[in-house]
């Protein structure tokens, strides 16, 4: 029997109570010996709850308990969680988490407190919920150089987006819709702004290139600009937008950024919708592979965190994840990646659609060729698909262009 | 240093070559030390090729090398293999291969050995090519009961059927043109019969439920009844045709079947298109995830069987493979399972869309009620979902129908 203890009881935690508690046998079988759950920490109190008996309030009875080999921490946040986690591995407590902004922040170091120690520090959980995507990354691609990380890494998001596509809706609107589902929070600024999709990038890109990418340093930007008008032009080309979250090898050149996409229906993460999360990953020998499901919820999460313990029981005094080294990844400014621009032109001429708008011509003169778009009942306005540019050439351009209204990047 | 032998040098064999000279020091670093080929079995000769001097023509001169630590058998087929991979297994030495036809045939048997000798026997290339889905099976989806597995698992078959709706073919001018371009063999039995999908579920099945499902029991159509007024039905209904494997769990009941689908535009399936392959999961906690990629080729079944080699490599004399007991898993008949049926009917009166087919009301006596469905350009017959009910039911009212002409499953 392997103690197991587990550091928060909200939606995580409780889930992670549920599912050892729902699938004993087959959990058990597979983790080589039974696990059980000797202590939940909570500040608050749960009477008549099944974890009553072991819950406890203070950190330091776990810690101080020699028969706790593994600590789940499901907090969330960087403190109290980093000084727990660090504390527990110190003290010969493999830890599984499912906690993004620790792992983005203090990964590197955790990695390597464990992996002195013969430990293990896993975090299946931080990034895709329930998609199975660290230890794939970790232990199936292992014949590749990764060239490419793209993922929906945000649930709220796709939600939102995808809603507007469908309703016709402007953005408020959808994330009304959201928070009412309790898919995004009263507060959503994390979400709609792509900082909880930067903090995943962050790591999975660390995982694939093996040095430590620093979230702060990855661009940005969220989807809280686009409009109504901005997916009926996507849907008259039938492309869908979707916050994307990326990072790509070229020679020796790293990129990341996070921001919403015009992706083409040829593309895997075209038809990802609402709130399901998908990470689509090219290798230089793989070629491409997608991994999609529940990006977020109390079960998919908890099912996450779960194969993590049944991971470090089974490796209780063995390391099994790569470490990505703390040396920072340089990463190349965004300015110096090449892609197809999608851009709105004001133009009080673009009523008729049997006419070619009279500030069109302009726009091919700066840009040169591209392709002009009309949405369906849209008017005063055009668009236009650029070829492709560096982003610096293209903001050097847009500067040059009268009535201009906006930008969304192709894939 | 570890010295790995590959007994074959086709097109998976060669690949495995390639993979490892490409990419040898993230390859090395993953797998903790160097990886050497020290042979290739083949029985021809390859004059001037970079393994003419590795190359031998004898088995026995690998058996009987005790620095030959792992064996990759990409041979395919059941004999030599079996021999070779038992005697390599009995004499230390791990295996990894991505030989289907010997992992649905003696998976539990080879499994028990390397688990007894404390070897691996790995097989991740054998299903989905390089799409990881066996070791996320083993290692990634441990906290559930698995409840569903539905794979798109032949790329030949997906190629016709996607080009059959691309271009409205037949399927026999599909076929060809997957010929022509190297997507399906001379003789394409195994591919459009569904023998290959059905040794691929097998082995899925078997991890997943931990005992052994016998391929021979598996109730397998193909896709050669599939006529291109099948898919303009489905087309019209925004339905795709798919050969789908597929496995469930209900209660203590299980079903496996590899048979043409119509799969909703709802579900991730529907968007797996030309020689692509996508493995459905559903677990108990954990709900849906998909794994999608490149199901064939030399590189990515090559990739898969060196992140083989990398993870035997690290697991050295340590077993780390869950194996399926060789007790057989009693599969109930497809009989008895429930599902919605696409009946086509024969009726001289369909020509008119704007009247009801004569034959409808007779149709609808004997299946309750349904849904019509008339396709473009399609006269003399219509088209008929009916609701759900067991296949042994559907069978016998379909006795009752004049005019039947055919029937495709509903996902």
């Amino acid at each position: 029997m392997v103690n197991i203890a587990v550091l928060g009881y909200g939606t995580v935690g409780s889930g992670v109570v549920e599912v050892i508690r729902t699938n004993p046998d087959s959990i058990n079988k597979k983790a080589g010996q039974e696990i059980n759950v000797k202590y939940v920490l909570d500040l608050r109190d749960f009477p008549g709850d099944p974890v009553e008996k072991i819950l406890v309030h203070d950190f330091d009875v776990i810690l101080n308990d020699p028969d706790v080999k593994i600590v789940v921490e499901v907090m969330g946040g960087v403190e109290p969680a980093y000084t727990f986690v660090k504390k527990s591995l110190l003290a010969g407590k493999s830890v599984c988490t499912s906690n993004k902004e620790l792992v983005a922040k203090h990964g590197p170091e955790l990695l390597e407190i464990a992996r002195t120690k013969e430990l293990n520090f896993l975090f299946e959980a931080s990034v895709g919920g329930g998609i199975p995507i660290i230890r794939p990354l970790n232990s199936s691609l292992t014949a590749d150089e990764i060239l490419e990380i793209t993922g929906i890494l945000n649930g709220t998001t796709n939600y939102i987006l995808s809603k507007m596509s469908a309703d016709g809706q402007e953005f408020d609107a959808a994330l009304k819709k959201a928070q009412e589902l309790g898919y995004a929070e009263r507060n959503p600024e994390a979400d709609v702004e792509g900082y909880d999709a930067c903090r995943k990038i962050a790591i999975l890109s660390s995982l694939a290139f093996g040095d430590h990418v620093d979230f702060e340093e990855i661009y940005t930007e969220g989807i809280s600009k686009i409009t109504a008008v901005d997916i009926a032009y996507a849907k008259k080309m039938n492309y869908a937008v979707k916050l994307l979250a990326s990072s790509k090898r070229e020679e020796d050149q790293y990129y990341a950024m996070v921001a919403p996409f015009l992706v083409p229906p040829t593309h895997p993460l075209f038809a990802v919708n609402d709130v399901f999360n998908a990470i689509f990953v090219k290798g230089n020998v793989l070629g491409d592979v997608m991994f999609y499901g529940s990006g977020a919820g109390k079960l998919p999460t908890a099912s996450a965190v779960v194969s993590d313990v049944v991971d470090a029981t089974k490796h209780l005094h063995r390391n099994i994840m790569s470490f990505w080294s703390s040396k920072k990844l340089g990463l190349t400014k965004v300015d110096k990646a090449t892609r197809r621009f999608f851009v709105r032109i004001a133009d009080a001429s673009a009523g008729d659609p049997a006419k070619e708008p009279a500030g069109l011509a302009k726009v091919k003169a700066v840009f040169g060729e591209g392709e002009l778009v009309r949405a369906d009942g849209v008017t005063g306005e055009f668009g236009f698909v650029t070829q492709a540019m560096t982003e610096e050439a293209f903001h050097e351009k847009c500067g040059q262009i009268d009535g201009f209204l906006g930008r969304i990047r192709l894939l």
